[in-house]
């Protein structure tokens, strides 16, 4: 066998992986599955969502044709840069407000928006097509676990529509296997021919924390023995994986290289946690990937 | 190549089925979609459903434990065949009390019972395991889209859960892609281990009519090129087949056949419609399949 991980660099970290994949030939095929985490896991996050550009990027668009749009207070905030008005009105209501910019879209409509999108957007400071910005490494493990007959998910807490337009590109994983933030559908019927149009309202909550265990069974339908994350968003997933019965894995990713990606002040920066997240994992014996030390390379692109 | 569909009855339905895929491999791979309904589909849904037999045994084996469960209404009425107690009851009624025996277990234990009673249980008049049920056409069918790389789903009006339990076995299809009617889950984390346990809340509503396209959307992301469904509960999802670009197929299984299965005073009969969905069948062009004529063998097992 070749070398399944040539971007992990020797050392505990690896060999904890390589051990993991050794051992997983024994469970059942059934039973191997892997869950990984998008934003800060799978691709760059930093220093703005993907998703969050590409709704940026509808709003530029719309306040082209419609020049009334800019007034609106989330979008006035976000177009003034106004990052005082942003942290007033909060990320979820702008959030809200940007997704509200597609409704009335049909499903495929909303995929070849994301794809035009995805096809041109630079990142802002890394140099690099944002489609570019997923990580080496963790593309290697994930066809490592391919070739022993993994069923791999990826499980968001960004929009599923959003991330399934992009997920059989950019991992091989197919729209049933992206478990995210769900918006609902208005369902119309004229003479006999369905239509699905988004809305902006969410099936549920946001898929983060325990909500994340909860859709991966209601979805999949079954227990990863590997899960990987790197924010507290993750930590109940990683449990999850990481409490089940026979080999298990869950790996955190920390970010912790300011030279080729960001280095978080913590990274349970992103979710208001007890304790930072690689404290967690550490005290519960989880693999920290260390991006500076343990990965050769960083990105994909 | 040899007969892919050995079970079906030269004719028109076998030709249009013949002519459906070969045309389906012009078709993008990513495109190749089916949804098949489960009961009445799939497999055979008279004189009850299968899913509600097993709620009946997990039934009989709770009155075993505790007596006095027989003096609740629902199951009184169930235990004692009494009819018009169970009409007045209705059945949705006495569907959630079933459901709500199971109110606790976890996912992998509500599996284990699902499994235990299929290994053993018989048909109540037809002589044979309830687990050899299937179609044999229909599963002849299955395997001629597998062979060209389709994705298949079970859309079912029965519990997600409970078909999970069982598709990959008769099927082949794996959990994630069996969509159904949800129950939701409690979650509790006792010292960072996550459980789940089941409820007998539903998430959304009955897996019928409409909200079977909104859920191929949302669980499965992409719109089947193929269709198939024997009630009233089906036709939304075999507009949405039918009426999409390309090739499609939809495919209406009419039970008209008392000598080997059962005859359906109306397809239409499960479901209220102010028309026999064989009706509409023919009206809109679908392809209907007659139990009778187009199928030369009806039972897998």
């Amino acid at each position: 066998m070749g070398d399944r991980l040539p971007s992990w660099v020797p050392g505990a970290t690896r060999t904890a992986v390589e051990q993991f994949l050794d051992r997983a030939v024994d469970v059942p095929v059934e039973q191997r599955v892997a869950c990984f985490d998008n934003d800060g896991t799978l691709w760059c996050e930093r220093p703005t969502y993907p998703q969050f550009d590409f709704f940026v990027d509808v709003l530029t668009t719309a306040v082209g044709k419609d020049p009334a749009l800019a007034r609106e207070p989330e979008f006035a905030a976000l177009i003034s840069h106004d990052q005082v008005a942003i942290g007033e009105l909060g990320l979820e209501r702008i959030a809200l407000a940007l997704a509200g910019l597609c409704n009335g879209l049909a499903p495929e409509e909303f995929t070849a928006l994301v794809r035009d999108f995805m096809s041109r957007a630079m990142h802002p400071t890394l140099d690099r097509p944002l489609r570019a910005n997923t990580y080496q490494p963790m593309l290697e493990l994930l066809l490592a676990l391919r070739d022993l007959d993994f069923t791999l998910a990826v499980v968001t807490g960004g929009g599923t529509e959003f991330v399934r337009a992009l997920s059989q590109d950019l991992y091989a994983v197919p729209p049933e296997r992206v478990v995210g933030t769900l918006i609902e559908y208005d369902y119309s019927d004229a003479a006999g021919r369905p239509a699905l149009t988004r809305t902006a309202r969410l099936v549920g909550g946001a898929n983060e924390g325990s909500v994340k265990v909860s859709n991966i069974q209601t979805q999949l339908g079954r227990r990863p023995i590997l899960a990987a994350g790197n924010s507290g968003g993750d930590r109940q997933m990683l449990e999850w994986a990481a409490t089940g019965a026979g080999p298990t894995l869950a790996l955190l990713v920390d970010h912790d290289d300011d030279q080729r990606e960001f280095r978080y002040v913590s990274s349970a920066e992103t979710f208001a946690e007890s304790e930072p997240i690689t404290d967690v994992a550490r005290r519960e014996g989880w693999t920290v990937v260390s991006m500076a030390k343990d990965w050769s390379t960083v990105f994909a692109g």
